[in-house]
This record gives structure tokens, sequence and C-alpha cells, in this order.
């Protein structure tokens, strides 16, 4: 009931007019966490514990289309196929829906399609939300600004609020209790030789929902009183190094960021490990190659997929030794 | 050199005496910590950061035979087989034997035979440096107290003053910086439904020494700082447990101890994996079996090995699940 509240201050007199078009669509990109938000201050409004720092994936994302329907109820339609309305997934997309309608009316026919793996550690959450915000915006011509679409994306899914830019963006904490200064900000620094190589193992929902593992975390593990500060330094080291395009500072902050949430899971009780033994031989394979010379890491979510980190000029090194990846140029589309 | 005077300020006028006898042998439990030594606050006399709790493997260890030898040059047979002096196997042994012989005199042939895999994460330095110690107080005939011998067998390596003893063995982490209160102690408890499960997948020397990675740790892990604290409790926890043989108590501090200390490996920089695939394969299922109402649990060292914990009414049911253990029930030889 704060989200709604949060929605009204922000809507304004914008609040419960008629759509001014029939139908619109949007477009948001997954984002991936290069240093990680894990560990909610207020669950209800996702405000995290700390401030994170994100790359989003170019075309890699969610496009949502909301169409005024005449009838009775809501049709959703994921990649195509209509969904049960009971289902967890409609009524996650519905409950933030109805935030921003009167008595849930008009009803919608909803099209959301995604290229990146549902719930698979990929964000596909993020860009959803990110997306429905903005076909919001459209479809009722509020004219939102970033910052305050950011923190709508936010109250669906807090990775969200980064899903609102391309490129680098970084999610302020913020310290307000209503997350009126928590939303994303973009770094607008450019680096096209940035690569991200998607190291796919399981496209399958995870065991575990990442809120789930981040608030058993908070509460069980011994060693996450460390994290935060943890990701200060890693923060500034990221930017620092986004800053000055050095890579190798860049690779070592995020990975070692994504290790060290994963190890506040292992310290968790019952301990959480998202890994499979796939992820295990990649990581390995990862740490023979950079010992070798080659400027490979990686970054790790709650999931099993490993996303690897590199240069456009190893390309073709990172591709013989992982052949299976899908490598996004985040910069390319510019 | 400051090891050289805890040996002269232990043996005190027994030291540079001739042996007392030609021959003996001596055997030593290896030991599988339930809360683990993890940090060094002196790195030459093994002085631990916290204190840590083993239970002795009963029959599996090491037997030492030292025997007065007339040659120019020390013999060592690792079980049955001559090493190289110059191997580190043997420079090791040497190196710690010399502590106690004026001028490296006598010469001695040495057998050790172990019965638990090398350097696989099973502690046979452990058993190794503490049989040492008992055959030398053996063949010198020097009658130290247990507490002096564990000393002495910390000197080898840290873990080994626990091996004085059978059973339970507290290893108090002492103040003093020459760690002349930092050995073992006997917690005299009996708990003979007690049983562990070797769970071996490599018996293959570690591709990072445990000293390493132990140091790797403690200066690159951003969450060490709060591992203290966690072995505070989680040994009052197995203490408590132990007390009241209560094995659920037990289980999950061990268990939750060894997952923390890993999670301290995999926030090192560069971060330190140990387990394997199968390691994590048979978690899963150990967790599965848990949820399922098994008592089971595991611990885990410096090695992709799991040492599974379980009560001797639940022996068939877990030899179900994982028929190539190896099944050890510590207090079975008393």
């Amino acid at each position: 009931v704060k989200k709604y509240e949060i929605v009204r201050t922000i809507l304004g007199e914008r609040w419960n007019t008629a759509p001014h078009y029939t139908i619109k669509s949007a477009f948001a990109p997954t984002n991936i966490a290069l240093c990680k938000y894990w560990g909610k201050r207020d669950e209800e409004l996702n405000l995290p514990l700390t401030s994170s720092l994100s790359i989003s994936l170019g075309s890699k994302g969610t496009t949502t289309e909301l169409k005024i329907s005449g009838k009775s109820d809501d049709e959703i339609y994921l990649n195509g196929g209509l969904m049960q309305n009971d289902s967890p997934f409609c009524q996650n997309l519905l409950e933030f829906l109805n935030l921003f309608r009167y008595e849930q009316t008009p009803r919608f026919i909803i099209h959301t399609n995604s290229n990146v793996p549902i719930a698979a550690g990929l964000a596909s959450s993020a860009s959803g939300f990110a997306s429905i915000v903005l076909a919001l915006d459209g479809l009722y011509d509020w004219q939102l600004s970033q910052d305050e679409l950011s923190i709508l994306a936010r109250l669906g899914s807090g990775s969200a609020c980064r899903s609102m830019w391309q490129g680098f963006v970084h999610w302020h904490a913020g310290i307000r209790s209503d997350g009126m200064d928590s939303h994303g900000e973009s770094l607008r620094a450019r680096w096209p030789e940035f690569c991200i190589g998607l190291l796919i193992f399981s496209e399958s929902e995870k065991a575990i929902p990442s809120r789930v593992a981040m608030q058993r975390t908070i509460t069980t593990s011994a060693l996450y009183q460390a994290w935060p500060s943890k990701v200060s330094r890693d923060l500034a080291a990221i930017k620092q190094a986004i800053g000055n395009k050095d890579f190798q500072l860049l690779g070592k902050a995020a990975e070692s960021n994504a290790t060290t949430m994963h190890a506040t899971m292992l310290s968790a009780w019952p301990p959480i490990i998202y890994s499979v033994p796939e992820t295990l031989v990649a990581m390995q394979r990862i740490w023979e190659l950079r010992n070798e010379g080659l400027q490979i890491y990686f970054t790790q979510d709650a999931g099993p997929n490993l996303k690897l980190l590199f240069l456009q000029r190893d390309i073709d090194n990172v591709l013989a030794n992982f052949p299976s990846i899908e490598i996004i140029q985040p910069f390319a589309i510019d």
C-alpha cells in the first residue's frame, strides 16, 4: 500500500486520467549488475541496502504492448502464448499494473515478448517491469522524467529501475524512507569495445527465487555484515575503471563482487548454491585462461549462468574457448 | 627459529640427550574439524586466530617408526616407498625432525605409513606430525605431557595439535605470543552413535595448499573480518551439542561452519574453490535428503571431499544414498 502512495505522488494530477492512446508498445533492455544489488532496506518498496551498478544489454530485453480491451478481464500473452491469469507470472504483472488503474479499469490485452530466458538469472523481470512502465507512460502520455519512470519500475522489481537506460547505470540506494531518491542514473560513458558473453547452462526456473535467497542471506549469514562496505569499494573501483577504460580493474571488481555475493549465500542457513557443476568447470577454465594472459572475467547472478566480460579484441579467443556463448556488445546499437 | 626456542623450552634438560631406544613407533589418528581452524596469528608457530574443535578418526591415521641409522643421511619411506630427500614431503618432515636433533644427529630410518589419502583434505599432515612427535617422545623417553606433545605437534602443522587425542578435541587458540597456551584439550565426551562417512572424489594433491589459501583469504577477503565471531558461536553450539548429544545442533553448526569457511575463500582474490562438480552434486543431494527428514550433515576441508555426519541408526539409509563412502565410528575402538 506504500507502493500505491508512491504512484499517486509521482502521477499527481495525472492520476486516474484516461489513456491518451488505445495501444502503445515499449522496449526496455535487461541489465546485468557489475556491482550487485543484494539486500533490501524496505521489502515493499524494493529499497536497497546499498547502491549498485549495471550494464544494459542493448537489444536484449522485453517489449511490452498494452492495448485497451473491451473484455471483462485482462489477457496476458507471454512470447505469444496466452497465460493463465492466476499464474505467478500474471499475478505479479497484474498486481503491478493495478497500482496504475482505478478499480482495474481499463482492461488490457498485454503482449510481453522477451528475448532473454525467463527467471534464469538474466533479469528478465527487470526489463519486463521497465517496459511496462514505459508502455504505460506512452499509453497515458504522462511524459514522466526518466528518474520518475525508474522509481516506478523499481516498485515492480528492484533491478528494473536500472533498465530505464542503456549503457552503464548507477542505482543510488538513497536514504529517504519513501524511496524518492532511490533510482538509476546513466553514467553516459560509452565503451564500444566492451563485450558480454552469455554462457547459459540452464534456462529453467530458479530453485530459490532471488528475493527469498536475499532475505535468507541477510537474516542468517554471519558474513553479510561485511557486504555493504565491500559494495562501496567495488562500486568506486568500477566507476573509476569505466572513467579510465581500465578493463582489468573493472573485471576484477565485478568478478570479486559477484563471488562475494555468492559467498554470502554459501554462508546462509540453509546454504544457497546457485552454481551447477558446469558453472564450476567454466569458472576454473576462466581462471586458467586469465593465468595464461587472457583478460576475461565473469559475473554471476541468482542463477547458474555466467556472464563473461571481455574486450572486442579478444572475441576470437573467447569464442574458441566458449563456443556456445551469445555475445552482446552493449554499445554497438548506438 | 622461534620454533627452535619452543622445543628447547619444552625439552629443558632433556634437550640434546641421546635416544633411549634404537627404534620406536607411534600412531596418531587424523582429525576432522567440526569447527574449523582458518587463519593464523603467527605463521611460524602455527598459532591460530581462533579456537577450533575436531573429532579424531579412530584407527584412520599415521604410524611413524623412527630407527637409529648408521648411515650418513636420513632415509624416509612413505607407505613403503623410499622418498627423495629433496621432495617437499621429506623437506617438511626433516625440517621438523631437525628441531629435535643437534647437527642432525642421530640419522634416522623413517617409515611413515598413512591409511588416509595424502594431501586430499583429510589432514594426513596432522596425524603425520603428531605420530612423529609421539615416536620421538618414545625413542628419547622424554615422557612429556600430552599438552606439551600437542604444542610440539602444532609446530609441524597447526591441526596436528588436535591429533594427540581420540574423540572430540578443543584446540584453544591461546593468547600468549610464544603459543605455550595454544594446544588441544580432550573433551572426554563419548558418543558411540556418532558416524563419519568419507565421501572421496579425488585423492590427488590440492591445487592450492591450505596454508596458501588461508593466507590469501585473510589478506584479500572482504568477508573474513566476520569469521572469528562466527567461530565463537559455532564452537559454543558444538560443545553444547556434544554435552547434550543434540545431533541436529551439532550438524547444523558444523556444516554452517564449513560452508562459511569456504565462503570466505570464494570471496578471496583470486577466488578459491576447492569443490569439484561431484562435490556440488553431493551437497545438493544431502540437502534434499535432509528435507526428506534424514539427519545428515557434511563438513568440508581444504579439498573437494566431503565428510558426512550422521548417527548409527541411519547407516543403512546413508549407505543407500552414498554407497561409496567409508564409514568411521570414532568411538567404536574404545
